[in-house]
């Protein structure tokens, strides 16, 4: 299990399936990167400068667009994951 | 839905038709980005410095102007949008 | 109308004429940019670190002069302003 | 007039004669920019990230020298002024 | 012993053995730089900029992952030590 | 006279007399520029971000190393000195 | 005496002995910078944002590590010493 720290979360990655207009699927190269991923664990909040600890907004299981560059891609038990900063989440889906 | 994060704004973008001097309406690429939207969703507001959150000023359904090169453009269920920071947007209109 | 953001403010822009040494009056293209305008909205103030809402000192129809590379042109019903922070005035003249 | 916003402060430039090792007065081009100047009109204060404002501790009046490349320089029916931030002060004369 | 200052964090490396798609294991000069290690020792907390110190979340014996190219390479008593501040830390693992 | 502002300090420049190896005296061009000065005034003190005044350490007649690099060399009355923030004091002799 | 000011400590660099595997003891131009010295003064503390002074942690006498390129080097009574800051004290050793 990954706990990550402080305002971090950790990311599934999601494969969204893409179709160009005239209805082809497009290979993996092809695709631009993916934005959208599983939230499958929240750190314990943001550390403001006055030293109190905010909760974060995005639990545990939401799925959630992100900002393209950011977060660290980690490897973990041969799945990989996307650790960023709650600031990076751009949106909640749903 | 698209429920947005913070301080962080989701707006529909606005094709404004534009004439030039001799009334010709200008085709897509040779118009200026444009750079009105309406509000379609906002956030839970600004967390200060001192973790207190302060509710955001502009409201889902305000038609706003906005910097030119702020915010991410995301697509989701096929319609473009583009999610930016409160910060970012200049004025409300009307 | 448009109505400004935090410690945002529109400027109308002014045209000084402005002649040489010799009397002679400028075209629109040998001159500076000019610095100065008139304010026609404030916005609701300037927002701290902490969480309060600092009222502006500048108030509409100041006349102001202002940092040459400051704010963002906008055309808004077929004329030009200039939306700037409040910190990008440098005097109030009068 | 001109009335400065915040923490900015109007600065009348003050020509210094400025003779060489032999006595001989420099030109105006062949002398370095000068660094002192009068105070004619002081900004309100210095607004703090907590919101408060802070007096200045220039005045009217005052002899000052200033850095060399700080502020803007703006002419005002007819005349040149400097204006800058308190913080680009260094001293205060006499 | 290394008492680390602060926020900052001591790690002893962990070689993680790598294979590749087809089973073979690559030599040190082929594998991309670990980011796991075993955390030693950790400093009395973080200094916020109200002059409190926060505890840290990470503790002695805690595996994490960081951060590639955070903090700083040293070598004590012929082994060799990561020095880097909680905040480059990513995660917990287990 | 020159008053500091703020958490400002002049210094006068003390010439150190320097020996290389040999004992041989370096003429001005080839000596590196001293670090070393007298404080002859100190500002009122240093404006914290809550808007409160904190005196300074350093004080008239204090002998101090320097910055290499920091301040800025005014001319007054013939003579040169250096005005710096305490900041870049580095510490006092004696 | 050199009396550091603020955050800043001052160390008396220690010359490491550094061996080759092959047993060589390398001579001064071949070896890298050491990074451990002896901590011979401490300033009064880090002055924090909001105007209060927090003590240090390291005290005369610590045998320190620190980052390699922080801090000022000053020669003082023919001795040379660093002076960097609290903050770039990397671990106390022992």
């Amino acid at each position: 299990m990954l706990r990550p720290l402080g305002d971090r979360i950790i990311i599934e990655l999601v494969e969204v399936e893409e179709k160009t207009a005239f209805g082809i699927v497009l290979p993996d190269s092809a695709k631009e990167k993916p934005q959208e991923g599983n939230v499958i664990a929240v750190g314990t909040g943001f550390l403001t400068d006055s030293g109190t600890t905010v909760p974060l907004n995005v639990k545990e299981g939401d799925r959630v667009i992100y900002s393209q560059y950011a977060g660290t891609e980690v490897k973990y038990e041969g799945k990989e994951y996307l650790i960023l900063r709650e600031s990076d989440i751009l949106a909640i889906i749903g």
